[in-house]
Protein backbone atom coordinates (compact mmCIF):
# COMPACT_ATOMS: atom_id res chain seq x y z
CA UNK A 1 0.00 0.00 0.00
CA UNK A 2 1.12 3.53 -1.18
CA UNK A 3 0.67 6.38 1.19
CA UNK A 4 1.25 9.79 0.90
CA UNK A 5 1.17 12.26 4.28
CA UNK A 6 0.75 15.64 4.24
CA UNK A 7 1.73 18.53 6.01
CA UNK A 8 0.30 21.27 4.97
CA UNK A 9 0.58 24.78 5.61
CA UNK A 10 0.48 28.51 3.60
CA UNK A 11 4.57 28.94 3.91
CA UNK A 12 5.56 25.31 3.92
CA UNK A 13 3.55 22.16 3.06
CA UNK A 14 5.56 18.67 3.71
CA UNK A 15 5.03 15.76 2.14
CA UNK A 16 5.90 12.13 2.30
CA UNK A 17 5.16 9.12 0.66
CA UNK A 18 6.13 5.70 2.25
CA UNK A 19 5.07 2.36 0.89
CA UNK A 20 4.24 -0.75 3.32
CA UNK A 21 4.24 -4.68 2.35
CA UNK A 22 1.72 -6.34 3.86
CA UNK A 23 3.46 -9.23 4.66
CA UNK A 24 6.68 -8.06 6.03
CA UNK A 25 5.22 -4.71 7.66
CA UNK A 26 8.15 -2.85 6.63
CA UNK A 27 8.02 0.40 5.51
CA UNK A 28 9.89 1.70 2.69
CA UNK A 29 10.74 5.47 1.54
CA UNK A 30 9.08 6.04 -1.61
CA UNK A 31 9.92 10.10 -1.30
CA UNK A 32 9.75 13.25 0.61
CA UNK A 33 9.73 16.92 0.26
CA UNK A 34 8.69 20.75 0.76
CA UNK A 35 6.62 22.98 -0.93
CA UNK A 36 8.11 26.26 -0.12
CA UNK A 37 5.69 29.53 -0.73
CA UNK A 38 6.84 31.99 1.77
CA UNK A 39 8.44 33.94 -1.31
CA UNK A 40 5.09 33.76 -3.47
CA UNK A 41 3.22 37.50 -2.64
CA UNK A 42 -0.47 36.35 -2.79
CA UNK A 43 -1.85 34.03 -0.86
CA UNK A 44 -4.11 32.87 -3.97
CA UNK A 45 -0.95 32.30 -5.68
CA UNK A 46 0.33 30.76 -2.92
CA UNK A 47 -2.28 28.03 -3.44
CA UNK A 48 -2.26 27.60 -6.80
CA UNK A 49 1.59 26.26 -6.36
CA UNK A 50 0.57 23.98 -3.19
CA UNK A 51 -2.53 22.35 -5.35
CA UNK A 52 0.00 21.91 -8.37
CA UNK A 53 2.60 20.42 -6.74
CA UNK A 54 0.30 18.09 -4.20
CA UNK A 55 -1.16 17.65 -8.02
CA UNK A 56 2.13 16.35 -9.66
CA UNK A 57 3.00 14.54 -6.41
CA UNK A 58 -0.44 12.12 -6.15
CA UNK A 59 0.15 11.71 -10.05
CA UNK A 60 3.49 11.17 -9.70
CA UNK A 61 3.17 7.91 -6.63
CA UNK A 62 -0.50 7.05 -7.26
CA UNK A 63 -1.26 6.82 -3.15
CA UNK A 64 -3.99 4.36 -2.37
CA UNK A 65 -4.14 7.03 0.76
CA UNK A 66 -3.49 10.32 1.60
CA UNK A 67 -3.41 11.18 5.36
CA UNK A 68 -3.37 14.74 6.48
CA UNK A 69 -3.02 16.05 10.50
CA UNK A 70 -6.44 17.21 11.49
CA UNK A 71 -5.90 20.72 11.84
CA UNK A 72 -4.48 22.30 15.21
CA UNK A 73 -6.15 25.60 16.30
CA UNK A 74 -3.38 28.29 16.30
CA UNK A 75 -4.09 30.92 19.55
CA UNK A 76 -4.04 33.25 16.36
CA UNK A 77 -6.90 33.26 14.54
CA UNK A 78 -5.74 34.88 11.27
CA UNK A 79 -3.02 31.74 10.78
CA UNK A 80 -5.62 29.35 11.87
CA UNK A 81 -8.01 31.04 8.77
CA UNK A 82 -5.04 30.68 6.73
CA UNK A 83 -4.05 27.45 7.22
CA UNK A 84 -7.47 26.27 6.41
CA UNK A 85 -7.09 27.33 3.01
CA UNK A 86 -3.74 25.52 2.81
CA UNK A 87 -5.49 22.52 4.41
CA UNK A 88 -8.62 23.47 1.89
CA UNK A 89 -6.47 23.00 -1.36
CA UNK A 90 -4.62 19.81 -0.37
CA UNK A 91 -7.63 17.87 0.65
CA UNK A 92 -9.43 19.08 -2.87
CA UNK A 93 -6.03 17.84 -4.27
CA UNK A 94 -6.55 14.37 -2.84
CA UNK A 95 -10.44 14.09 -3.85
CA UNK A 96 -9.78 15.29 -7.42
CA UNK A 97 -8.01 11.85 -7.24
CA UNK A 98 -10.39 9.88 -5.58
CA UNK A 99 -8.51 9.70 -2.49
CA UNK A 100 -10.60 11.03 0.61
CA UNK A 101 -8.20 11.85 3.10
CA UNK A 102 -7.56 10.34 6.35
CA UNK A 103 -7.39 13.01 9.14
CA UNK A 104 -5.25 12.16 12.37
CA UNK A 105 -4.93 14.43 15.24
CA UNK A 106 -1.25 15.60 16.90
CA UNK A 107 -1.46 13.17 19.74
CA UNK A 108 -2.59 10.80 17.53
CA UNK A 109 0.37 10.67 15.48
CA UNK A 110 3.04 11.25 18.22
CA UNK A 111 1.21 7.81 19.74
CA UNK A 112 1.48 6.13 16.89
CA UNK A 113 5.05 7.01 15.62
CA UNK A 114 6.81 7.26 19.43
CA UNK A 115 4.31 5.97 21.69
CA UNK A 116 3.89 9.12 23.50
CA UNK A 117 0.91 11.24 22.87
CA UNK A 118 3.20 14.56 24.48
CA UNK A 119 6.32 13.25 22.94
CA UNK A 120 8.68 15.94 21.72
CA UNK A 121 9.46 17.30 17.72
CA UNK A 122 12.91 15.67 18.26
CA UNK A 123 11.37 12.37 19.18
CA UNK A 124 9.22 12.15 16.35
CA UNK A 125 11.83 12.74 14.19
CA UNK A 126 14.46 10.31 15.00
CA UNK A 127 11.52 7.50 15.02
CA UNK A 128 10.80 9.00 11.29
CA UNK A 129 14.29 8.60 10.36
CA UNK A 130 14.75 5.03 11.53
CA UNK A 131 11.72 3.05 10.57
CA UNK A 132 12.60 4.85 7.13
CA UNK A 133 16.22 4.03 6.88
CA UNK A 134 17.08 7.94 6.68
CA UNK A 135 20.65 8.30 6.60
CA UNK A 136 22.51 11.59 8.03
CA UNK A 137 23.53 12.62 4.37
CA UNK A 138 19.90 12.50 3.26
CA UNK A 139 18.09 15.80 3.16
CA UNK A 140 17.06 17.31 6.16
CA UNK A 141 13.30 18.47 5.61
CA UNK A 142 11.71 19.23 9.33
CA UNK A 143 8.44 19.98 7.46
CA UNK A 144 8.19 16.85 5.24
CA UNK A 145 8.63 14.63 8.47
CA UNK A 146 5.75 15.47 10.11
CA UNK A 147 4.05 14.54 6.42
CA UNK A 148 5.83 10.97 7.03
CA UNK A 149 4.58 10.74 10.60
CA UNK A 150 1.29 11.02 9.61
CA UNK A 151 1.70 8.52 6.65
CA UNK A 152 3.39 6.31 9.16
CA UNK A 153 0.41 6.86 11.36
CA UNK A 154 -1.96 5.97 8.37
CA UNK A 155 0.06 2.48 8.33
CA UNK A 156 -0.09 2.12 11.43
CA UNK A 157 -3.65 1.91 11.69
CA UNK A 158 -4.10 -0.14 8.95
CA UNK A 159 -1.92 -2.59 10.51
CA UNK A 160 -3.98 -2.22 13.91
CA UNK A 161 -7.17 -3.14 11.38
CA UNK A 162 -5.17 -6.15 10.73
CA UNK A 163 -4.50 -7.19 14.18
CA UNK A 164 -7.27 -7.69 15.41
CA UNK A 165 -7.10 -10.87 12.79
CA UNK A 166 -4.23 -12.12 14.84
CA UNK A 167 -1.10 -10.46 12.21
CA UNK A 168 0.85 -8.46 14.55
CA UNK A 169 0.93 -7.57 18.16
CA UNK A 170 2.57 -4.12 18.63
CA UNK A 171 0.66 -1.49 19.83
CA UNK A 172 2.71 1.46 18.25
CA UNK A 173 6.20 1.35 15.84
CA UNK A 174 8.40 2.17 18.87
CA UNK A 175 7.48 -1.46 20.60
CA UNK A 176 7.45 -2.69 16.92
CA UNK A 177 11.26 -1.90 16.49
CA UNK A 178 11.88 -2.90 20.04
CA UNK A 179 10.41 -6.16 18.88
CA UNK A 180 11.62 -6.50 15.66
CA UNK A 181 15.12 -5.11 15.40
CA UNK A 182 16.16 -6.90 12.09
CA UNK A 183 12.74 -5.50 10.16
CA UNK A 184 14.40 -1.94 10.06
CA UNK A 185 16.36 -0.54 7.28
CA UNK A 186 19.82 0.30 8.54
CA UNK B 1 -16.74 43.37 -18.02
CA UNK B 2 -18.38 40.56 -16.24
CA UNK B 3 -17.56 39.94 -12.22
CA UNK B 4 -18.18 36.70 -10.44
CA UNK B 5 -19.03 37.20 -6.79
CA UNK B 6 -18.80 34.78 -4.49
CA UNK B 7 -19.45 33.98 -1.14
CA UNK B 8 -17.77 31.11 0.19
CA UNK B 9 -19.05 28.96 3.29
CA UNK B 10 -18.99 25.19 4.11
CA UNK B 11 -22.52 24.57 4.45
CA UNK B 12 -23.82 27.24 1.29
CA UNK B 13 -21.41 28.94 -0.81
CA UNK B 14 -23.55 31.48 -2.59
CA UNK B 15 -22.37 32.87 -6.40
CA UNK B 16 -23.63 36.11 -8.35
CA UNK B 17 -22.54 36.84 -11.96
CA UNK B 18 -23.25 40.50 -13.32
CA UNK B 19 -22.32 42.31 -16.16
CA UNK B 20 -20.93 46.39 -16.45
CA UNK B 21 -21.24 47.94 -19.10
CA UNK B 22 -18.29 50.84 -19.34
CA UNK B 23 -20.57 53.56 -21.05
CA UNK B 24 -24.08 52.86 -19.62
CA UNK B 25 -22.90 52.09 -16.10
CA UNK B 26 -25.81 49.80 -15.94
CA UNK B 27 -25.46 46.54 -13.86
CA UNK B 28 -26.88 43.57 -15.64
CA UNK B 29 -27.45 40.42 -13.49
CA UNK B 30 -26.10 37.54 -14.94
CA UNK B 31 -27.05 34.26 -13.17
CA UNK B 32 -26.69 33.79 -9.55
CA UNK B 33 -27.92 30.91 -6.97
CA UNK B 34 -26.27 29.05 -4.12
CA UNK B 35 -24.30 25.75 -3.65
CA UNK B 36 -25.56 23.67 -1.05
CA UNK B 37 -23.27 21.08 0.84
CA UNK B 38 -24.94 20.74 4.18
CA UNK B 39 -26.35 17.25 3.50
CA UNK B 40 -22.86 16.20 2.30
CA UNK B 41 -21.28 13.99 5.33
CA UNK B 42 -17.53 14.30 4.86
CA UNK B 43 -15.60 18.08 4.76
CA UNK B 44 -13.41 17.01 1.85
CA UNK B 45 -16.52 15.76 -0.10
CA UNK B 46 -18.15 19.52 0.32
CA UNK B 47 -14.97 20.71 -0.66
CA UNK B 48 -14.80 18.63 -4.13
CA UNK B 49 -18.44 19.80 -4.46
CA UNK B 50 -17.72 23.91 -4.40
CA UNK B 51 -15.13 23.00 -6.09
CA UNK B 52 -16.57 21.68 -8.80
CA UNK B 53 -19.87 23.80 -9.18
CA UNK B 54 -17.65 27.19 -8.58
CA UNK B 55 -15.63 25.91 -11.46
CA UNK B 56 -18.56 25.13 -13.96
CA UNK B 57 -19.76 29.01 -13.23
CA UNK B 58 -16.57 30.33 -14.23
CA UNK B 59 -16.37 27.44 -17.36
CA UNK B 60 -19.93 29.18 -18.09
CA UNK B 61 -19.54 32.96 -17.44
CA UNK B 62 -15.89 33.31 -18.38
CA UNK B 63 -15.59 36.00 -16.05
CA UNK B 64 -12.97 38.87 -16.35
CA UNK B 65 -12.82 39.26 -12.50
CA UNK B 66 -13.73 37.43 -9.37
CA UNK B 67 -14.84 39.19 -6.54
CA UNK B 68 -14.25 37.61 -2.54
CA UNK B 69 -16.09 38.85 0.75
CA UNK B 70 -12.45 39.28 2.80
CA UNK B 71 -12.67 36.54 5.35
CA UNK B 72 -14.30 37.71 8.75
CA UNK B 73 -13.37 35.81 12.10
CA UNK B 74 -16.04 33.94 13.80
CA UNK B 75 -15.85 33.89 17.42
CA UNK B 76 -15.74 30.09 17.28
CA UNK B 77 -12.41 28.83 15.57
CA UNK B 78 -13.50 25.80 14.15
CA UNK B 79 -16.03 27.52 12.08
CA UNK B 80 -13.34 30.21 11.46
CA UNK B 81 -10.82 27.11 10.49
CA UNK B 82 -13.75 25.19 8.15
CA UNK B 83 -14.56 28.83 6.45
CA UNK B 84 -11.32 28.53 5.77
CA UNK B 85 -11.04 25.56 3.83
CA UNK B 86 -14.39 27.10 1.42
CA UNK B 87 -12.73 29.75 0.90
CA UNK B 88 -9.16 28.26 -0.28
CA UNK B 89 -10.64 25.79 -2.55
CA UNK B 90 -13.23 29.12 -4.13
CA UNK B 91 -9.60 31.02 -4.44
CA UNK B 92 -7.99 28.15 -5.85
CA UNK B 93 -11.00 27.39 -8.90
CA UNK B 94 -10.93 31.49 -9.46
CA UNK B 95 -6.86 31.09 -9.98
CA UNK B 96 -6.83 27.58 -12.11
CA UNK B 97 -8.81 29.64 -14.65
CA UNK B 98 -6.04 32.83 -14.52
CA UNK B 99 -8.18 35.55 -12.56
CA UNK B 100 -6.88 36.21 -9.41
CA UNK B 101 -9.42 36.79 -7.12
CA UNK B 102 -10.14 40.47 -5.33
CA UNK B 103 -10.83 40.58 -1.70
CA UNK B 104 -13.18 43.54 -0.20
CA UNK B 105 -14.14 43.49 3.80
CA UNK B 106 -17.74 43.54 4.63
CA UNK B 107 -17.82 46.91 5.51
CA UNK B 108 -16.23 48.18 2.20
CA UNK B 109 -18.77 46.20 0.89
CA UNK B 110 -21.78 47.84 2.73
CA UNK B 111 -20.63 51.06 2.33
CA UNK B 112 -19.93 50.22 -1.59
CA UNK B 113 -23.55 49.13 -2.16
CA UNK B 114 -25.67 50.85 0.63
CA UNK B 115 -23.06 54.14 1.41
CA UNK B 116 -23.02 52.74 4.71
CA UNK B 117 -20.43 50.39 6.52
CA UNK B 118 -23.10 49.74 9.04
CA UNK B 119 -25.80 48.76 6.74
CA UNK B 120 -27.76 45.83 7.84
CA UNK B 121 -28.31 42.55 6.34
CA UNK B 122 -32.01 43.62 5.09
CA UNK B 123 -30.18 47.27 3.21
CA UNK B 124 -28.25 45.46 1.26
CA UNK B 125 -30.52 42.82 -0.08
CA UNK B 126 -32.73 45.69 -0.96
CA UNK B 127 -30.21 47.36 -2.96
CA UNK B 128 -28.64 44.56 -4.00
CA UNK B 129 -31.74 43.63 -5.57
CA UNK B 130 -32.91 47.05 -6.98
CA UNK B 131 -29.56 47.62 -8.97
CA UNK B 132 -30.04 44.36 -11.02
CA UNK B 133 -33.91 44.88 -11.18
CA UNK B 134 -34.87 41.41 -9.38
CA UNK B 135 -38.62 41.30 -9.41
CA UNK B 136 -40.54 39.67 -6.39
CA UNK B 137 -41.19 36.97 -8.51
CA UNK B 138 -37.15 36.19 -8.82
CA UNK B 139 -35.74 33.49 -6.94
CA UNK B 140 -35.31 34.37 -3.39
CA UNK B 141 -30.80 33.34 -2.17
CA UNK B 142 -30.18 35.43 0.52
CA UNK B 143 -26.90 33.28 0.47
CA UNK B 144 -26.64 35.01 -3.27
CA UNK B 145 -27.18 38.59 -2.47
CA UNK B 146 -23.84 38.49 -0.83
CA UNK B 147 -22.36 37.41 -3.69
CA UNK B 148 -23.62 39.50 -5.92
CA UNK B 149 -23.13 42.60 -3.40
CA UNK B 150 -19.34 41.63 -3.86
CA UNK B 151 -19.53 41.78 -7.36
CA UNK B 152 -21.26 45.15 -7.73
CA UNK B 153 -18.72 46.13 -5.05
CA UNK B 154 -16.28 45.36 -7.33
CA UNK B 155 -18.16 46.92 -10.42
CA UNK B 156 -18.34 50.17 -8.24
CA UNK B 157 -14.12 50.04 -7.32
CA UNK B 158 -13.50 49.75 -11.07
CA UNK B 159 -15.72 52.46 -11.82
CA UNK B 160 -14.12 54.47 -9.09
CA UNK B 161 -11.31 53.96 -11.07
CA UNK B 162 -12.56 55.74 -13.70
CA UNK B 163 -13.98 58.11 -11.90
CA UNK B 164 -10.71 60.06 -11.84
CA UNK B 165 -10.98 60.58 -15.52
CA UNK B 166 -14.28 62.50 -15.06
CA UNK B 167 -16.81 59.80 -16.02
CA UNK B 168 -18.93 59.71 -13.09
CA UNK B 169 -19.03 61.64 -9.55
CA UNK B 170 -21.02 59.01 -7.90
CA UNK B 171 -19.16 58.10 -4.47
CA UNK B 172 -21.25 54.81 -4.38
CA UNK B 173 -24.64 53.04 -5.73
CA UNK B 174 -26.82 54.55 -3.45
CA UNK B 175 -26.31 57.90 -4.79
CA UNK B 176 -25.57 56.98 -8.23
CA UNK B 177 -29.41 55.06 -7.81
CA UNK B 178 -30.72 58.33 -6.32
CA UNK B 179 -29.13 60.41 -9.14
CA UNK B 180 -29.73 58.58 -12.01
CA UNK B 181 -33.29 56.77 -11.12
CA UNK B 182 -33.86 56.27 -15.30
CA UNK B 183 -30.39 54.11 -15.33
CA UNK B 184 -31.72 51.22 -12.79
CA UNK B 185 -33.28 47.83 -14.46
CA UNK B 186 -37.26 48.38 -13.48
Amino acid sequence: MIILGIDPGTLVTGYGVIETSGKSGVLQLVEYGTIESKRIATLADRLRVIFERLSAVLERTSPDAVAIESAFYHKNVQSTLKLGHARGVAMLASMLKDVPPAEYAPREIKRAVVGNGNASKDQVEFMVRSLLGLKPADKKLPDAYDALAVAITHAARCSNARRSTGRTSAKNWKQFVEANPGRIKK
